[in-house]
């Protein structure tokens, strides 16, 4: 293949104060390096990546947050003659692979930055002769079949025919640490990825409800990992926490219309605990709204209430549809939907309508702080 | 035209609970009925409207959240000859007006619910035989130009060529009130919208934050009127605070850097106490996470610590880019983008970074306690 480098573009930094703006490129970079070995070098709000394999940079960059769209490219030197040369290379390798023939109408699209002695449109129209000198095709500005586009930057020239489209978002890392409770539901990895393209470095916190649930830890691990794949730049830690017991004591000794609702508040203040622990700014779960009988607004204020840190919801305001499709998107959802077990802690008639002093007697009834001790001995930093 | 009613299908309300389901569906055809004169009948997990005014009922459905789908169609009786002419009078009609033609290849889509003397592919041949010889178009099952789909119900057959797609999300109403902090920038009015969306009933809260602003009304106006297109059987209130007073206290005792903090901070309190008097269960903004100085993970923490209200950001996890694309779906962004002048008490280098004990410390030195009293005084109902 003639390519030999990457560009790449990068969206929002572009909006961001100078000085906000240099953190989030060098982050960017930084984490582009992590996994692409190669020259990596920001030059006029690009970054050109000289990747030691091509192939696999193109693959790895779909799942780095942070990217607008990249392009593999090849280059020159700015001069009708070398230009020329790498078009007819370029041109002939995609004919040859049979991406562009003399049947597709064609577009040059050429842009350019620097003083040089012609302008833009020749440029463009000396680059549709050279193409139509070799496949014969038809010049077609408006719906072409086929774009090349010619970027010229002073003394080099780039020739690409692809716009790659990236996750987008921030680059991981430049907005602090959450905690994701995460579960192997659909939801919930979709709320923490989301919260990665935003720039977070995520710790994610699965509650074990054993024997309530089955207490497999096999689709939890899956999911981790294909997360993973994603959290380029920032460590992903799994935590589990052994919850059956507290949910026991919530089924023993709370109203039993109240289960789902003692055990969600004690989730999120046991996910504090930790966050505060681990420097996390903030709690992120996969609540959205009047999906099912706990995302109710009374029983968000009611599980809500007896944590100070922000509880963030990303997906509050999103359809079951949307959601699957993010997941599938992701490649989550087909783990989620393996077979699992339900909960079978979920009472006949789950409160959907919860009261706040009712919930804050029966976390008394509970003894709640008590059993959170028991509950933070329990972690475990699985990876 | 043909058409004389309409058929409705919705989404998620399919998975609740019969109890809840029936609410759900209940609310549905009340907020139908609020802007579609005619008559409106639940049936077998669909609703059949038989409007005044088919071509009025058909854009005001575009505007009803709760709904996935719907079909202008035509009913006869379930039989032979029936259905035969009316496809003969509904095809004639879609050749007439050009919509469908003999070089189009069409496919017949029949679906059945009760006992028939005639199973569903054998209608689907016999719907086809009838369009052929309309039209002598070519069946093409797999990517047909054209479907005519078939729905047999009992003794009644509906006909139609459409599915328009809906909004999706849960009929307003259904899910409870909240305040949703509003100004007439691209976010928080789709934030509002998303809400909506999700089934609330919604009160707006703006603050005016003259003379930091140009403290003009028509932006907001506009957006109030557009978001009430969308408010379909609930009250949309829009409320306004002058805010000005407090901000300039904001501007004269606090740190400098910290004016956007303390001014957000203000207005979760502000809307906390609305909430209260006007029975809302949380708080909504228009937040994305790292997309401006305020949205950082520090500055959420700092802002929402003196709130004990939930307070939800449903744009939290997604890029300008894509709340973009949703304000010109709902039709804010054309008016979000007028001229207009940006707040002047924004400081140079606005804190990222807000500390809570310093931004308490400063809300004591503002007497912001005080200070609201003034602001809650202000409050204007302007729609």
């Amino acid at each position: 293949m003639v390519n030999e480098l990457i560009i790449v573009r990068y969206g929002e930094i572009g909006v961001k104060s100078p000085k906000v703006r240099g953190r989030f490129e060098r982050k960017l970079i930084e984490n582009i390096k992590t996994v692409i070995g190669g020259n990596v070098e920001l030059k006029e709000g690009r970054i050109f990546i000289y990747p030691h394999d091509l192939s696999k940079a193109i693959e790895s960059l779909k799942k780095i947050v942070g990217i607008v769209s990249y392009s593999p490219a090849s280059v020159t030197r700015t001069n009708h003659e070398s230009i020329k040369e790498l078009i007819q290379s370029y041109i002939g390798e995609l004919v040859e692979d049979g991406i562009f023939s003399g049947e597709d109408s064609f577009a040059i699209r050429c842009r350019r930055v620097g003083n040089h002695d012609f302008s833009s449109q020749e440029m463009a129209a000396y680059c549709g002769s050279v193409v139509y000198g070799i496949t014969k095709s038809k010049v077609d500005l408006t719906h072409p079949d086929f774009e090349l586009f010619v970027e010229i930057r002073g003394d080099k020239t780039y020739i690409y025919h692809q716009k790659i489209r990236g996750l987008g978002g921030l680059p991981i890392g430049t907005q602090g640490r959450v905690i994701c409770l995460i579960s192997s539901g659909i939801d919930s990895p979709v709320a923490a990825f989301l919260m990665m393209k935003r720039g977070c470095s995520v710790t994610l916190l699965n509650f074990n409800t054993h024997p309530y649930t089955s207490g497999s830890n096999d689709k939890i691990m899956k999911i981790y990992q294909k997360l993973k794949e994603y959290s380029v730049g920032a460590k992903l830690n799994l935590y589990q926490a052994d919850y059956g017991e507290f949910l026991s004591k919530c089924i023993d000794k709370g109203p039993e219309r109240m289960t789902c609702v003692l055990c969600k508040n004690g989730m999120y203040q046991i996910a504090e605990k930790l966050a505060i622990r681990e420097k996390c700014l903030a709690i992120v779960d996969g609540s959205s709204l009047g999906q099912v009988a706990s995302q109710t607004l009374p029983n968000i204020l009611a599980t809500h209430y007896s944590t100070s840190m922000p509880i963030i919801s990303p997906l509050i305001g999103m359809d079951k549809v949307e959601i699957e499709d993010l997941a599938k998107k992701l490649g989550t959802y087909e783990i989620s939907i393996l077979p699992d077990s339900d909960c079978s802690a979920v009472p006949r008639y789950p409160e959907t309508n919860a009261e706040l002093p009712l919930v804050l007697e029966a976390l008394e009834t509970i003894d709640a702080e008590e059993e959170f001790k028991k509950v933070l001995k329990s972690f475990q930093l699985i990876r």
